[in-house]
């Protein structure tokens, strides 16, 4: 019975996803969807980013959390639209929850969307927003064994930011294991080490977003 | 109907949980579940807290995680007893699943046993286990904002470890924020900065868990 309740979920919400990337299609929004562990560096790697899209294209943001507004405050400064989500207690965004934020979003203006998943490396994984692409964010001092314990979100991730590479020299963290770990299960993700501090890298993801924009 | 099924669950995990503490009671085991993100350190200070009991307090560890036994690989060459729980997808441990761990597990020998939960903020909040005390890691390089994100965890936390203490001085995390942060919601949870690296605070660490064993 729990199977069939969580297909029967899973299901209605894959509809409402369909809908909201028809909605994103017909506005021309490059959609991104970014997911995580809880302090990976999300919300500076979006900031960072709106910053270096500020005069090129026109940028805009869905702020997942389960409590508080800290991060849609925090993306408010740069005066780019954003609205901020509260899942209560849920792990994850869902397809309804990004629709309603969606329908509070100057769409015709917006070029690139960015949607910060809930903080967590597995429950956002199974659920489809009507994002056009997947990019996980793992940060270097979590460990380059991570894919191997967390899979799902590795395999169907598009790109893949490997964050806070500054730290690099004071971790036991190696690249090459990483790029090891995540073909094991995903041969065609971008993997992508950068510092949103340094700057180290982020020409590399400002050039893979563009790529995507319309 | 979601609702009610969840409800469902909850009670019949909380019934198998408190078959599970019955069972850590009588023989006289006190079992700690510990929590935090991914990469948060726990694998690391389980391992470090095992070599400090050797000779004075027998260990045991229940390793949860989707997928791998990477981390009952590490343990297992300590040389203490150690059970691999995968839950496939679950974003983490329940009742039953350790019910199933304990059984093959030398209880009798057994003074302190660790939980280790799945790498999550946020799910392994809603389930007992039957463990004496819940404790929750927080990495240094994950802010110091996060128990306004993911308060459940921070609110049930008997003990807070604050990990990789390490690496402060490469980062923008203030204890004193920290320690706000979790007064905001939780009273009573010892705060423990340390470091399984350097071995700072490692000894608050044992003498706070020496007071728990009979």
């Amino acid at each position: 019975m729990e199977i069939k309740v969580l297909r029967n979920i899973l299901s209605a919400n894959d509809q409402i996803a369909s809908d909201n990337r028809k909605l994103l299609d017909s506005k021309k929004v490059f959609a991104v969807n970014i997911m995580s562990s809880p302090g990976a560096g999300k919300t500076t790697v979006i900031l960072e980013t709106v910053r270096r899209f500020r005069g090129r294209a026109k940028t805009g943001v869905i702020e997942g959390d389960v409590a508080s507004s800290i991060d849609a405050e925090k993306i408010g400064k740069e005066k780019v639209p954003v609205v901020q989500i509260n899942t209560g207690g849920a792990c994850h965004l869902d397809a309804a929850m990004v629709s309603k934020a969606l329908s509070n979003l100057p769409l015709d203006e917006i070029k690139l969307l960015f949607i910060e998943n809930v903080g967590n490396l597995i429950c956002p994984g199974e659920f489809y927003l009507g994002e056009h692409k997947k990019v996980v964010l793992l940060s270097t001092p979590e460990g380059d064994d991570k894919p191997y314990k967390y899979p799902l979100l590795f395999k169907i991730a598009d790109g893949i930011l490997v964050t806070k590479t500054d730290l690099l020299p004071h971790l036991n963290f190696k690249i090459d294991n990483l790029v090891k770990a995540v073909r094991s299960i995903n041969q065609k993700a971008e993997i992508i080490p950068l510092s949103a501090m340094t700057g180290e890298g982020m020409e590399n993801w400002i050039s893979w977003l563009t790529n995507g924009i319309r």
